[in-house]
Order: structure tokens, then sequence, then C-alpha cells
């Protein structure tokens, strides 16, 4: 698509947390070009952090010296305990991007973001990835166009960080992958249009990879991943033990997608099947360029005068491609 | 979803025209009571019409004595003739939603309206459904997250009355109908990631259903089809003849679908996949509904100030659907 257009803007960014994240950003910027990173932020010393690509890394306790250099900062911490501190944080001096993902505590971070945002005039757009983000503006746009019908959320295959290091806790094992994966025949009755109740079980299961340590109990390993309450007991768990070399080998990307369908019908009767399928070969470096798109997208907005905590929800389409509004519109409709 | 919040706003609207389209539209207000049909409007004499639901008929000629009365009005003429004329005309009342779907003559119509809705603070959102409309929105949505890449749009299975029209044209056809159709080996192709370079005969074929008059020339027929430039000649096309009955009875629906599948990868080197599908029972039916839920958009930002003319890129997702946005936000995201 680049070099079709002029892009309208030049934006300068900066990237806070050198994770798997800021990593999947570093790679979505080099595909960007109206985007400019001018420096990435670590609260590691800085000297002893690997880049993707080079570029100047500084402590993030010298993050101030920054104010009028960077129009807009990509936040590339844990939903767990950075977030929800760094976002309000940064936020008094920098508009920012972040991908906050607990729903169940979205409006909290929301109301925190927006009252620094709105005292300091920064802009800060949080919880976008692919969910939140992509998928949630699907089950918003499916939700609004057919009113009658079901929702069905489905993740994987793809491998849970979560699920893995519980995984890991676990007596005897040196390292373990889980893969969270959509039954098919699930799949398939949701696109039927027969708008099956679905439990737990029959949506999704678990396949595990572990390397146990020299000498462990395989079997007690087996028995405490199946019947591990909440992350594994009510699903159908397979468990697999494999070398360290072939985990290495095998099990080392981090794949992920899924499917956000929704099954509905008009007053006159008639079906419709709405569906979004994802298929990444890296989460983290698709979250990056969602990340990236959301950045120029607040650098946008904050030049029209919007300040806060705004959502996927909040943004206009417009806001997200480099190209200006009229080729958009005359090119991409 | 009705029940579980409470709806904003109450919103009047008004439909212009009765085809397929309008009669979609009503059927789709029957299942969004945030919105309250006040008349609708006809070139045809009103007694002579019949809607889906009881509702007052109008002539055309007195929509002036409804400004006040109605929030937005829901235009559902064709794009050819019918729109290009009535919205800017019916923008100097009122806020309007259409859905001009002539790609090429878009910027144009934007132009048109706009400068009608700026000079007499109105409001219109032209050129929603779901192709231009939502998938419009999928192609900004996937390009902007996934920079590099390909795109590919797919139609069908569905009905073309544009190709339908061309058949009934050719001496000794009593009647027809064709079908656009997806190729599953294209399909297939853009899935797997190997990012193909397909041909108009290798996306798409035709299959058409022809009722040919007593003692017409079957094969005449079949080969002016087949051989029609523009419309038939550069695909696959299969013509079945049928008879009157059958035609009635297994092809009066008029379902249609597609996708738009991007192709894409990091700088890094990793495959995404990202795809919409829908597939429709009633293609009127579900744009009508896709009409309803932009015309909430327009009261909503209208309220806010906007005016002019507006595309589906110009609008948040949060527009769209009827409950407040706290409520979205907690629930939706």
């Amino acid at each position: 698509m680049l070099g079709v257009y002029k892009y309208m803007d030049k934006i300068k960014v900066g990237i806070v947390g050198m994770g798997n994240l800021g990593k999947g950003v570093m790679y979505a910027l080099k595909q960007n070009p109206d985007l400019e990173l001018i420096a990435l932020f670590t609260r590691r010393e800085p000297s002893t952090v690997n880049t993707v690509y080079p570029v100047k890394v500084d402590s993030v306790n010298n993050i101030a010296e920054y104010v009028g250099k960077i129009d807009v900062m990509i936040l590339c911490g844990g939903s767990a305990t950075d977030l929800p501190e760094q976002t309000p944080q940064i936020m008094k001096l920098f508009n920012c991007v972040d991908s906050f993902d607990t729903h169940a505590k979205i409006p909290l971070h929301f109301a925190n973001v927006d009252k620094v945002g709105k005292e300091n005039s920064t802009l800060g757009i949080i919880s976008v990835g692919w969910d939140p983000g992509l998928f949630s503006i699907a089950r918003i746009l499916f939700s609004s166009f057919a009113s009658e019908g079901n929702d069905y959320t489905f993740w994987g295959k793809g491998v849970s960080q979560g699920h893995s290091d519980a995984i890991r806790r676990i007596k005897g094992v040196a390292n373990a992958i889980q893969y969270t994966v959509p039954k098919e025949d699930a799949l398939n009755a949701v696109r039927s249009g027969s708008n099956p109740k679905l439990s737990v079980r029959e949506k999704h299961e678990r396949v595990c990879y572990v390397v146990a340590k020299d000498g462990a109990d395989r079997a007690s390993i087996e028995r405490q991943i199946k019947e591990m309450p909440n992350y594994f007991s009510d699903y159908d768990t397979t468990v697999n033990f494999i070398s360290s070399e072939e985990l290495k080998a095998n099990h080392s990307k981090m794949p992920h997608g899924g499917s956000v369908i929704r099954s509905s019908k008009s007053a006159d009767g008639n079906a419709f099947l709405t569906e979004l399928n994802i298929k990444l070969d890296s989460n983290p470096e698709f979250t990056g360029g969602v990340l990236v798109a959301y950045a120029r997208a607040v650098a946008r907005m904050r030049k029209e005068g919007v300040t806060g905590a705004v959502t996927a929800f909040d943004i206009a389409p417009k806001y997200l491609f480099p190209a200006d509004f009229d080729w958009q519109r005359a090119h991409m409709l």
C-alpha cells in the first residue's frame, strides 16, 4: 500500500518495556514509516537491554526529559501489575496507548486514565490489541447490524501464557507450554446457525507440552495439571511429555488466533452469520501492529482536541490508517 | 441483548422508498425499539404501497411537512439514478442515511452531500451497507493493523441483480436469476497464505437459472449469455434452463455473502491471516439492519454538532450500538 499515497503526519513515539510485546511494536514500526521511534524506556539497566533494531535505550526514570520530543508512548507492560500504575503515571506527561486486557477491571482503569488525561490535557487509548480490540469491534459491529442473535468467541489455537505458567509451578516440571484449542464440533455447530448452548468444556480443549525434571513423577504431574481448578479441571486436557530440545524446536513461537461469530436472524426469520477469524503466527507481533495503528489514532485525535481516556469503541476507522481521509474514501471504501 | 441495558435516546426516523431495501429497514426497525418509524415516503400513489407492517405512507412531495418530527431519513432508492439526486435534495431538510454503492462515484456523491449538509446544518452518512460498509471497515482495520500484505474480497454465493437483469434483456428469456459464486480453490489458496495473483476468472464463477419462453432458441440464449462482454465473457458461466415454477420455488430469496481476507506478515517474517465472512439468507434485510444502526449514529453525532457528509470510516463503533457508552465499555469490550 505504501507508495500509492502520502501519509498525513510524522508521529514521534516511544516504547515503554522491551518484552515480547515491545519487540512486536518495534517490528510493526519498521512497516509504518509515518511513525518514528525516538527511544525505548526500561526499568532495567539500559545497557543490558537487547532491542531488535538499534534504538536509543533510556531509563524510565528519565522519561520526563522527553516531553515535547515524543507525541505518543506505547506501553508494553503487563496488565496484572504494570499498566494499572504505569498508564495513569505516564499520562501526566504523554499521550499513551496500552493493551490492558483484564476485562473485569476495564471500567476502573478507564476512570483512572480519563481523570489524569483530562487534568493534564493528554489522550490515552486503553485496552487495544486483538481481544480486547479487534474482537471487541467485531462484537459491537455484528450486534449493532443484526440485533437478534447470539455471540460466540473462540480463542486459539494459541499459547496461553497464564496456563503455561501454572504448569511450570508444579513440582518436577522444568518447562511447559499450553495451547488453547477451539473444538471443531463447537465451531461447526455455531456456523450451522443452530445457536447451540455450549459449556466451557464443549468450546475449547487444552493441550500441554511438558518437560519433566529427571526422576520426576510424571503420573503425578499429569494428574495435578488435569485437576487444577479454574485452569484445567473444567476442560478436556491432554498432557504430552517431551524433551527440552523438542520444546525449543517446536514450541518456541507464540501463535494465536480465534473467531468472533454472531448467529442472528431478521424479524422476517432470515438467518445471518457474521464471522471474524484471525490466525497469527506471532501473537505479540500482530498485537504490536494494532498498538502502532492506535498510536497513530491517538496522535491525530489529540490534535483535534480530544483528551482523557478512550477505547477501541471511540475510534473512527479513518484515524487508524496512514493515508489522508480523502484518499481512504476514494480508494478503500 | 435488549432488556439488559437501557437505550440512550428515542430516535424518530422516516423511510424513503419501499422496495426490497425499504422492507428490510422496516424489519430491522422492529428489532430496534430505540428507533421509531414515523412515516414512509413514496413517489407512487401512497394508497397503492404495501408495507410489511402498518405505518403511515405519504407522498415524498409532502416530506417538508415532517421537519421537526423526524430526526433521520433512511433513503432506500437505487444508486444509479435515485440517490445522486435524492440524498442532496433531502439533506436540505433532514439528516440522512443512504447506501450509495457505485464505488467510483463516491467522492463526487460525498462532495455533493457534504456541501448541502454544511449549508443546512444536517448530517448525512453515505454508502453504508455491507460493501461498501462492513467490508470497507474490515479492509481498513486489517490494513491498519497489518501493514504489509494483500487484500482479497470475494462476493457470494449470492444473487446479482445487475447480472440477472442483463440475462432478462435477451430475446426469448422470460425470467432469470444469476448467482455469483466464489471459487473454493481461490479461497483456499488465499487462506494458505501463498498470496496468489488471481484473475477475474479464477476468483468467481457465475451460475444462471433461466426460464425460456415457449419455442425460444435455448442454445442461442446460452451462447449470448456466455459471450456477453463485461458481465459474463471473463467468467466460467453455467446456464441452467428451468421452469417458471422452479424459479419461483427455489430462487425467490435474495441470499448473499462474501469474504474480506488479508494475508500479511510482520517485519520478522511471521504470517497473519485476518478474515471477515458473512452469509446472509436475505441481502436486503441485513443491509436494512446496517442502515438502521447508522441512522442511530447519525442522530447521536448530529446532537454532538457534526454536520456535512460522513462515511463508515468516520463513525466510531460506540455510536452504532443502542446502549450507553459506559455500559458498552463494561460489557462488550
